[in-house]
């Protein structure tokens, strides 16, 4: 096993009417914070009433930023930072989907420094101090609020980048299964791919030894596969969300991935298509990862893929090696396809147009450097065979 | 799955050389320290040497408190907070097994409290404030090392109680597997057990639909079996010694807990066995534990029995359950002989004249609201089958 450093100071509260707990953690820090959500969907859904009045009923004020998209922009970020500054505020609350934190975060990291946002992303090191960070997640999707990971586009540039840095671990984050009833199926599906893509990035690792981070990698894979179907089907069955939504924080926390240092593969290219193309995330990333499954498989490197087939997906182990590879990665395209997401990339709205500048900053990324390192001709002949 | 709270906001240092992370932690807190440790192998290991001179390249002064005994003592407790009070330090630092470390953060607890240290292990409520903990672990076993339990024995009284407090848990601490590589085949498989134990007090729970935990836990067993049994064998077997002291850490820091809210059944009678002999802890669990499966069948309340069986031991999932449950009792009974440890609680040294005392009191921690409701009487009847 590598070395490592584990670090996930984040208090979750977790359940039903849990968000009681959530301004007495805020008061720890400020009673004056910016409040930031998306499109509206929490007004739809009384959640933004319940916590607007928690904090009338705790004396928190706030300053709100409304309106932070999919795939968050950095315009986003600078009017967040603006009103912090205008207004000294102390935190940042958010309450959405993974695209509402990640904007929190950068907001928070942000406030301290004199220069524009994106500076921060494109140097994380330019980073003084954050402001504490809270959460209300209702989509289970991309673990934000048990990490200090925060990924914003900035379309101007036709990119998608991500911030890592410890400060901006939320302080304390608010998991209610119950939030998460409204997520539509696509939505859901999305969403339960990319906690798979999460634990499929760091499980596929030329990292060895490391049995305890395969063993529990496997477990909320199969959780997934189990509870992301049952949330489609029946999106109001609580423990199927439940599961589902306490699997994507910790599929994403560090637990998965501790000591496994690779680059990683199938994020690295979707973040192309989704700065390209503005397409959903975890969509692009279930009908990546199969085809680099079978990448994989062209490559004879299929070691991780067979245990992946016998041990998450119950395929015999007495077959040999080759076909449990090709079976582990069929099967994974059909589960996707089984839970509503297209099989192609062209039914997600991606063209060709853009494939070489996309290989391009892919590969860019590190990838002669990942699991099994590609080539900017191996990644366009990957986005090729997802057409 | 049931509402919980989860904060494991300890940091963790893991693999070989990782101590050298630990000066600048401390130092973020205090130049000024006391420093636990037992009764003197650190010194054989050159563990001792490594801290202290770490201690001087990094400008941190130390008082030293020595010689902390296994199943620590209060009276060690009373002369830490002496120490802290008399030198106004501002940190502690434990090296060593669980003992060292439940002491450092009784001691770090008790120093801004007026009365008797044992007056904060009976009542909790009466802790003011912490001293931030830090500790070099070389043990797998108690997991102490990531959570806020400790547990303290008063002999004047016959008495071993645990205190829990989130302000305990340690701000850093130093997994390297190396320094585990000197732990006798006894202690290993003691520890072994332990950390089985830890994990087996909360899967046996009545709480339904907890994928999560559960899956997390059947991951964190079968890793035991393996690495246990090979780190018995091959004690500087790295790989096996690694996976053993993560799995010790994750098996207790609120993980595979979360939402299980019943006292735990096997702790409970454990404790007493080591408050009246003195045993070792987990040698006592791996006795305990396969008669206390027995005791489930006889209740006829087998079906988490039959998944341990089924989904960590692999016992084939066609048999009938009774069988499978059984068979489960069995192995595991099996598994614990396999490594070492004795099979009868007479063989470890414990007599049947305090029976009744033992039971009562652990009785008294709640046992008819255990996974399985026990009487006193069924305590005894525990007891009993395992001289």
């Amino acid at each position: 096993m590598e070395n490592f450093m584990f670090y996930a100071p984040t208090k979750i509260f977790f359940g039903k009417g849990s968000i009681k707990n959530l301004p007495a953690e805020i008061l720890k820090h400020s009673d004056n914070v910016l409040f930031v959500y998306g499109g509206g969907s929490i007004k739809k859904t009384g959640l933004y009433e319940k916590i607007t009045n928690l904090f009338k009923e705790n004396g928190i004020s706030c300053k709100e930023l409304p309106g932070v998209e999919p795939n968050p922009k950095i315009e986003s970020v600078r009017e967040g930072v603006r009103l912090c500054r205008e207004h000294k505020l102390g935190g940042v609350v958010a309450a959405g989907g993974g695209s509402t934190v990640d904007c929190a975060k950068v907001i928070a990291a942000a406030v301290s420094y004199d220069g524009d946002p994106w500076d921060i992303i494109l140097d994380g090191s330019k980073v003084k101090s954050c402001l504490p960070v809270f959460d209300v997640i209702t989509l289970a999707a991309t673990g934000t609020e048990m990490n200090g990971n925060a990924v914003i586009s900035n379309m101007s540039v036709n990119d998608k980048k991500a911030l890592h840095d410890d400060r901006v671990k939320p302080v304390c984050s608010v998991l209610d299964p119950e939030y998460t009833f409204t997520v539509s199926k696509f939505q859901t599906a999305s969403g339960t791919a990319d906690i798979m893509s999460h634990i499929f990035e760091v499980y596929f690792s030329r990292a060895e030894g490391t049995l305890v981070q395969d063993g529990i990698s496997e477990a909320l894979l199969k959780i997934c596969i189990e509870c992301g179907k049952k949330a489609v089907d029946n999106p109001e069955d609580y423990e199927a969300r439940a599961n589902l939504l306490w699997a994507s924080s910790l599929a994403i926390n560090g637990l998965t991935g501790c000591g496994k240092p690779e680059p990683w593969s199938c994020h690295s290219m979707e973040h192309q298509l989704s700065a390209y193309y503005d397409i959903t995330h975890g969509a692009g990333l279930a009908v990546l990862t199969p085809a680099w499954m079978k990448f994989l498989i062209r490559r004879n490197n299929i070691s991780k893929l067979v245990s992946y087939g016998v041990n998450v997906l119950g395929i015999d182990a007495a077959l040999p090696d080759v076909q449990i590879a090709e079976e582990a990665a069929g099967r994974t395209a059909e589960f996707f396809c089984s839970i509503g997401i297209p099989a192609t990339l062209s039914e997600l709205g991606v063209g060709t147009e853009h494939i070489e500048d996309m290989a391009r900053k892919s590969f860019e990324e590190g990838m002669e450097n990942a699991y099994e390192p590609m080539s900017e001709t191996d990644i366009i002949e990957i986005y090729k065979s997802c057409m």
